[in-house]
């Protein structure tokens, strides 16, 4: 039976207490993190809806969930008898209930919602929104925090030392290029799990396949602070942070830290990092605005970082090619593989690996018609069962303590269509045009974007997400500061700088048919300097053969034939010294020239 | 003698009077036009300098002038012997000149500036890049107004009527579909010439090559006024505006109509069309702060305008025809043509074509190692004399009641360089690339410029200007509210519309040797609708061969090769009907597929 009625009538009862309009509950923590811990899964445990994105509102008659079209579907089902009414956005990560509170609310309205859930710029952007209402929002109250009676502790996980050997810079040097760039502050509050756990050189596991830890951080400009449960510090790296000037204070003193300790102090803060509760104590005339300092530096990843990074894709694609070759064996068997065993089976063969920390994401693997739910997740039990027909796609990545990986291929276990074919042929004349690109220093992802789509929109096709995200190194497979993407952002407005890395992934999408997409990893490099400028280019780092049986070779031009026989010739070059002699005879006919 | 340090001196003179530590001098007129009346051109008056771009700021011990790379090399000759510096921009269009005051400038410091010619939101970026300064901005001193003794009058040239069989829509229609978007304000306030021009269906002669006139209109509620000198309206058209329930004002009531008859009333207004004087008059209370409402309805061209344009193509290729075969004519014959004397040439081609208003731009007529100065102006007595040989680049424009025209050609008149080859096909590679090009509803012109650039970039070229910008339908040669260019700014931020006009002018220029660009304007079309939306194409509409001379045929794809034939074919079929037998025979040569 749904709880969710339930729940939202015990909320509704809390509303009217509080003399609520409405209340708003969206998918993130303290921390503005894409992926929480159970603690943060507020909006899944009220609703039911388990996607990564959404927003929930709920008023007096109306309870809706704000989703986009990754999750349409998977929204439609676990929504079924929970009273809460699916809203499709029309833009991917847009606030578009605020469009529709603007519209429903009565003026003057009471909005209230936990403040640390939001951005201070998300709330400045919520009030400026909805300013022609003149609302209130009630930035400070947990609502759903008060009916959540079986709500899960915070994580209290250890956390350790990333090797240096591994992070290529010692976190006293990242502390000072982090000073260098405060300003006229007297320091810098970070409060991004996964800039902490880069600054500090530091890894946790509080977040299911992000290795980061719930912490908080404040750099000054000679000591650096880290707010973060004493019990997750063993003595080692506790001794290492002494050494470091950095001293431990626990994950609840952040506040009074602002309110008290730091009072008289300018503090150099990301309005779109910081969440409106810690904003409202530093309050805007202590604020030194900037952008996220750490993101920026995080972003560019140094040469050692680049070399292991390299050494994990090598690492990745034998486990891939393991997996294919025991699908292959499975189907011809006629043993039963369903897509969630075919998930556990990567997870074993990545685990074999060395340095293997665990999946980056849980994989999408997704078979047929399943294929066209972008981030569709297996479930044992009600998953497909594979057979050797149709086309199969297959979206995961490793997390291993010398790097982080994410990568997709999209296979034919049978004989493909024509328009299969077609449809994956141009993709992948995308992909190759994205990945083939050279460019003037200063270009931005909104620029590029349209490189990975061209072929398809010539076909009036087009896909519903963006081509590329920034990975970590063994840290979140979504980070920034950039990205590649159509529509105007902050990411992708960020020049694409030496050492970032990105995601090309461009994809296509065809409802109760079939979903294609062929990501590779993609590094930021030097192309050379000419009286034109300094140009830089791509190096594709992802190592594993993009599926001939889907090519269909009319389509592509002389060069794009030449980008993938070279791709194929690294893949095998790379990946073939670390295999047995069947592997490498397979893997030798899946990247032979075309 | 260079009468400009007199002038200085005399500037000083008033600024010390007024207690200013600084005074800036722009290029623009009360209503941000591009092109202004000589009235406006009080930059040139006291620099000498004669580039459309450029501001100079003075101080006490300082002159400079800040231009951009289109003008370097004419600056530095028209500066020569001013005592004014000239600081290069790093950054076309972009107010460097305000880093040097903020950081040349000391604090508290006093900055005027006549308000008429910045727009709001020009004043308040001054003020916010300079807020760490705390300078006090005085916004109404014309003190160049005060020592520009012999300053040209405000042109009074008359109005005209245009026609509504060119026009395609009433400006009763117009007004109306103004009026629906002013929403919660009383009345609209346009200021830019361009926009009041087409509104009322009203052209004139007072800025040369734009068909403008200088006026003021504030569109309210039922009525309308149009704020211009009552002696430039004809008798005819004063009764075609009462009957559109539009009143005439003088131009000189502007303000006081803003501050007494409409002071209760809130205006709608776009802090980036309207200037700082209007702007404090208003005061930001009574703004409803919009977009340029006219600039957006005016870019979507009906059909009607885009029949005509479509003819005016032909007259104007028609022209171009006329004037290369008399170039090879007089080449041949071995007599003199310079590219001031072609620009004439040119012009009187034009000017036999029906319905012909003279010239929508000065021609950049640029000969060899000119053709790498972007913005040339050729001059009588200095210019260049062609002879068969090298590379000529063309840039040239008409007006007609039927159009504007905008078209840039590149040829070789005697054997090219395999360098020049290359970069013509590589800058045509990219031409094609944006006119061929297929994208959904949304898509803006940040999106689509790199397709006209990769062909370059691949090489590691590149060119320093935008690759389109909007065309006028008998207007300004340049108008928003689109454009096509790398950097984020409103006009690439704007989605492309059906019926939108856009240049397409990729190009290189190589300095000291040859400048090379192509360019015709592109019509955004409906391309069909599919499961994925809406899909756009261009159509070109510009008629003249490109130079298959300068055509290096191996780095063409199929596909561009067939572009290349399909639009030869269609420009021979469009204007051979109009040429003599002896014309249209050279122009099939000129259009032979390849």
């Amino acid at each position: 039976m749904n709880t969710t009625p339930k729940k939202l009538q015990a909320l509704r009862t809390l509303m009217r207490q509080h003399e609520l309009d409405a209340y708003v509950i969206p998918s993130s923590d303290a921390h503005q993190s894409e992926y929480v811990a159970s603690h943060w899964k507020a909006r899944e445990w009220i609703s039911g809806f388990s996607g990564s994105s959404g927003t929930v509102v709920v008023t007096a008659s109306h309870a809706g969930l704000w989703t986009d079209s990754r999750y349409f579907l998977q929204a439609a089902e676990e929504l079924k008898g929970s009273g809460i009414a699916l809203h499709k956005l029309g833009i991917p990560h847009t606030a578009e209930h605020l469009d529709w509170m603007l519209e429903q609310l009565p003026h003057g309205s009471r909005i209230g919602f936990d403040g640390r859930q939001f951005s201070a710029g998300q709330v400045r952007q919520m009030a400026r929104q909805l300013a022609a209402k003149e609302v209130v929002l009630e930035t400070s109250l947990d609502l759903v925090g008060e009916i959540w009676h079986d709500r899960p502790p915070l994580p209290a996980q250890p956390v350790f030392d990333h090797d240096i050997r591994y992070a290529g810079e010692s976190r006293e040097h990242k502390l000072q290029r982090v000073r260098k760039k405060i300003g006229e502050a007297d320091a810098c509050l970070i409060t991004t799990l996964d800039d902490i756990a880069w600054l500090f050189n530091l890894r946790g596991s509080d977040v299911e396949c992000n290795p980061v830890f719930y912490a908080f951080a404040v750099v000054g400009k000679e000591l650096a602070w880290l707010f973060i449960e004493p019990q997750k510090i063993p003595e080692n790296v506790r001794l290492q942070l002494k050494k470091a000037g950095v001293l431990i204070k626990s994950y609840e003193e952040m506040q009074g830290f602002l309110a008290g300790t730091t009072a008289g102090m300018y503090i150099s803060a990301d309005r779109h990092s910081i969440n409106q509760q810690l904003f409202s104590i530093l309050t805007e005339e202590r604020i030194v605005e900037g952008s996220n300092i750490t993101a920026a530096l995080k972003g560019v990843k140094n040469k050692t970082e680049i070399g292991h990074l390299k050494n994990a894709m090598v690492k990745d694609g034998v486990a891939m090619v393991r997996l294919f070759r025991w699908l292959e064996e499975q189907l011809h068997q006629g043993s039963t593989v369903t897509e969630a065993s075919l998930a556990d089976q990567l997870t074993l063969f990545r685990k074999e690996q060395e340095l293997a920390m665990g999946d980056s994401f849980f994989a999408i693997v997704s078979y047929g018609a399943n294929g066209a739910i972008i981030h569709y997740k297996p479930e044992h039990g009600t998953c497909a069962q594979l057979a050797p027909s149709g086309i199969l796609l297959l979206d995961s990545g490793g997390q291993y303590l010398d790097g982080t990986t994410d990568i997709t291929r999209t296979v034919a276990l049978g004989k493909p269509t024509s328009q299969q074919k077609s449809d994956f042929t141009l993709v992948l004349k995308g992909h190759i045009a994205l990945a083939d690109a050279v460019f003037p220093e200063g270009t931005t992802g909104i620029q590029l974007d349209i490189l990975a789509r061209m072929p398809l929109w010539q076909q009036q096709m087009n896909y519903g997400h963006g081509t590329g995200h920034g990975v970590g190194f063994f840290l979140n497979v979504h980070e920034g500061p950039h990205g590649i993407g159509p529509a105007s952002s902050a990411r992708s407005n960020t020049p694409l700088a030496l050492g970032m890395v990105t995601s090309n992934e461009p994809g296509i999408y065809r409802e109760g048919s079939h979903g294609m997409r062929t990501e590779n990893l993609i590094l930021c490099v030097e192309r050379g300097e000419s009286e034109f400028g300094s140009f830089y280019a791509f190096e594709t780092i992802s190592l594993f053969p993009i599926d001939l049986k889907l090519l269909d070779r009319a389509l592509l031009s002389p060069r794009e034939i030449e980008w993938l026989n070279d791709y194929h010739a690294t893949v095998y070059a790379r990946l073939s010294p670390f295999l047995t002699k069947e592997e490498a005879a397979w893997l030798a006919g899946q990247c032979r020239p075309v």
